[in-house]
């Protein structure tokens, strides 16, 4: 049995019922690319949870649902504004820089959350040529430091956005643990709060691969049939994800999921902040803890338990819980961290 | 239960070694992006297969595995020369164009093959800045029209772009009936007969998802993991892509699956090949069979055994086997085909 | 004094005319980068030949007026249908195809001009994720073996590319030529016959520099100015690119420069017609004259008057004449020619 | 006669010198793209200067040149750093970010000047392939804010880059000016100080148009030539910008340009800075002078005197000096400033 830890929600397996999912979907054969019935199933949960004017479109990883979103929205001389903290920023090697060919601005913020008056500094010289046209927004929910904005907060960025003819596009990577953190139906920060395109992650809530760009309005998506091909995310044994993703949205999985891997994060804070040498760093809002341990202890700590440091300066550490989680694998961490510092 | 037909080896399923592979992989924890056992293994036996000094990725598709080739190989002021019929040129929307940024040189070849004298063609302008410099030569092995390069043409293509410099990369999206129709080692025509870089695939031949990119010479690929990241082909549960190339390579399960479909090829070729309105087009090497019948009867014949058109003008389809075509789907199909004509 | 050959008209220096607007240009402060009188004259001047509803923007070379006028009517899964002969094929250094993504797809034709039935071959998988899909005719006038496509021929084109959701860029480096050639108005085989967008030579018809992207439906040109910054191709000092386009435009300069260059090639052809070591290729109907000679006295042939090889293989060679090429510089190497056969 | 103001140093003209060289240089038929004998020449005077072991590469504007040298030192998967302020990051609407594919890093800095602590800030990430590599720190020199680095800064800064495997690439559109500033020999804060590629500017300084981009290290330039032809910026007669550089590195034209623009700066600082309500910003090191104003008397002077704002919210402005600036034009410019305040 290969040991868990805390590096990442993607250092976890599969959820059963997504895996037998799966295995049902090995039948015979069906029309590839997509036109299977088990895709056509996840697409109409999509638009039970979402509404029906909506158009989705899976791809294989975070990546590659990001850039498909960013390219439809943008022209390469268009600019991309994100958090420094981002994803998209940080963690894909460039690729939306490369792909879309967009300047990508990144903007410091303390707790990985844009807000109006963060973004209003970059929203200059517009219809001025020399200079890259802002045109997208892009914010993560939950965030890259598992802090989450509330409806409101999305809706005053996607307000700002709209009133500069500028899109909003969301990286939901982890969007099932914002949903279960706020607590409010998906559609309160997403359509209702004026989100223009939505990264919906599969991977790290628990299916093997699979995440799906969702499209709110679908004049936006019209050839995004073509970007996604380019951008090489066409799966041509699509059932196998679209069967994943019927299963997460059958009931409610992808909700559950999430909310065991945030109440396992909320029991690690809850055991880990009276502990003196241990200081939290980020509001605990979805399935992680930021922390700052003695950096001379991180080694050990990782041998039995392994999980990635932050900021390789700081001492700043990144505890992340899983849907498999137990409240075991807390109380056995918690034991040792104590028993190292 | 999903109906067979003969449109592609990508409307089949999943090998049951290979789902096997992937449930036995769904345990624990694991390092994410390819730092896995299951990889590892993977991996050992591609070095098995081909000899240590190679450098294998693994990607989600054929057209991801194609790109990275091809972007390590080349800058974007290089052109890529490839069969006009070839996979790249006509069936991944642009995607090496886009993400290479070079120019590509489409040679037209009644049999989907490349010769020197073909090639030739093209190779012009070297060290001339106004011209795009011949870089790659890129061939399909077996082609896109069902039929195989015999180890002396490979090397032919080999010697003559080493002479001027240049690299061969090797769509192998069919890999495996290759080697079957050939019936010799895979090196004989990779390795030994000078192929620089190799999509290795997968998923045709009976895999859920993945290829591997198998540079034979590491020089060429040693920042070829930043390449594929930012490709947007880097899976995070690698373990599950991992395991299925392990369960390929286990007993030889590739060249099984694959010696089955060229079969069935086989034998759909000799129960049609006296049918007087049936015209076989193309050799019968690998898993497929290209035929000209009458335009009339195509759609009659679809209803019951899907298939694609493969001239819209001329009438000629595309018949493909896969690993799970059964001697009753060729009867069946050669009865429906005979009692529709 | 620099000797006058036949190698290309960019071997030629700078019409008196036009290097006088230069020196007057140059005069105080004006707005840079477009908002000066020189450049506003010279649209209006583009305004009376072509008709008001266009839209006019000035680059620093062909290369740079062709890439702005294809990506402004591209996303990079389209593809743009050319002759294998086009410069933006053949001498762009693949310029037009990283800038645009797109697939750019050659299409070999005897005499460098596209047909109706030649493009047709091309234009299929619309609506085919898989397939780039097809969004640009590219032609060019005169063509690249200095051949002309009448009006009819042009508006041939222009409506198959219509009738298919399609447009049409016509590279016009030597447009005047053509026009002269036809002995018609320029607007019969560009805005009459359809053409969306024309890039319109100025170096090689005896400017510096400069050549013009004219935009015949507006639309097409609503965010073209962010393009030529991005391309590179927008020039601070525009005054002396505009005044030099406002001098071409004052009492037909261009078609005065083409009229003579043509007049040449013509002069040209009638002297060497008869030789019989001499073998004319193309027809002769702009300033350049194609041939076949023997290809051992090519060398010796270039080292008084300097021309360029066109055929490596075939001994065939290219003669190009310019606004300043003399009847003595014809019949000094017309003897020349004889001498040495 | 048009007017002076202090727009930009692009809104002068051309210097005397200059324009006869051009003329000079309209003389009969030389050989297209540079090889002709007045880019040779301007070359070897460019070698006088910077040592024999270089590669120049002209190029129409200042975005070209950035865009062919950063081109040359990176592969996508980079990052380039540079000041927020930066013209690659602030007005070249993204074609670094275009052309290279790379992910441009903008660090905040005051007077526009990175140094090795900010730039340490962005060092991270090396050899992990989720991350941008860092492969380029570019720098400009004098800065978009009139500042000037002096030679032990961009050396530190080189030091810093060589030892990360990194690369300094040095913007100087307005190299002579820093030059002039530092009463330095060029080297000492070029090639002396560890600099790998120079785009010096022309058009600025009082050419029509051209910039050259300028190799330490030939090895870095190797393949330049089909960069620069792909990036549109291979001028055809390049006669004519061979001999404006010929001509600005005659008799040290280029240097008393600048020392002049410089000095009418310093008499533009000496004469306001006294005046109550106007705010110098940044030290005045090269052409131009930064200031605060009163907002609302900002368009009333921009009527007689054209400048630009800098800062829309601020009311801080810009007010640049050029070759042709003269001590009447300072005079009246500031009575009129006096006047309106």
């Amino acid at each position: 049995m290969n040991k868990r830890g805390f590096a990442s929600d993607n250092f976890s397996g599969v959820l059963p019922e997504v895996m037998e999912a799966i295995q049902e979907a090995n039948n015979g054969h069906v029309m590839a690319y997509g036109g299977d019935t088990y895709t056509a199933s996840a697409i109409k949960k999509f638009e039970a949870l979402f509404g029906e004017n909506i158009d989705v479109y899976f791809a294989f990883n975070g990546t590659g649902a990001n850039v498909i979103g960013l390219s439809t929205l943008t022209q390469s001389y268009h600019s991309i504004i994100c958090p420094a903290t981002a994803h998209i920023q940080v963690d894909e090697c460039g690729a939306p820089d490369k792909f879309t060919g967009c300047k990508v601005i990144p903007i410091e913020c303390a707790d990985g959350k844009l807000t109006p008056e963060l973004i209003q500094s970059q929203l200059h010289g517009f219809g001025f040529e020399h200079h890259s046209q802002p045109k997208v927004i892009s914010i993560t929910q939950s965030t890259e430091l598992g802090t989450v904005y509330s409806p409101e907060e999305v809706k005053a960025i996607c307000d700002l956005a709209h009133e500069n003819n500028m899109y909003v596009h969301m990286d939901g990577a982890r969007l099932a643990n914002a949903v279960v953190s706020l607590n409010v139906d998906v559609k309160e920060f997403t359509t209702k709060a004026g989100v223009d395109v939505l990264s919906f992650g599969g991977t790290k809530n628990g299916m093997m691969l699979g995440e799906a760009v969702i499209f709110f309005n679908p004049q936006l998506s019209l050839e995004a049939k073509y970007v996604r091909k380019q951008s090489m995310q066409l799966c041509s044994k699509m059932r196998f994800i679209g069967a994943q993703f019927d299963a997460m949205l059958t009931n409610n999985l992808w909700l559950k999921a999430a909310s065991h891997s945030n109440k396992m994060a909320k029991l690690l804070e809850s055991e880990v902040q009276n502990i003196k040498q241990v200081k939290i760093t980020q509001k605990v809002q979805s399935n992680g803890v930021w922390a700052i341990i003695p950096k001379d202890k991180i080694e050990k700590l990782q041998e039995k338990y392994f999980f990635w440091v932050w900021g390789e300066h700081t001492g700043e550490v990144r505890w992340l819980c899983s849907f498999d989680t137990t409240e075991e694998d807390i109380h056995g961490f918690v034991a040792q961290l104590k028993a190292i510092l």
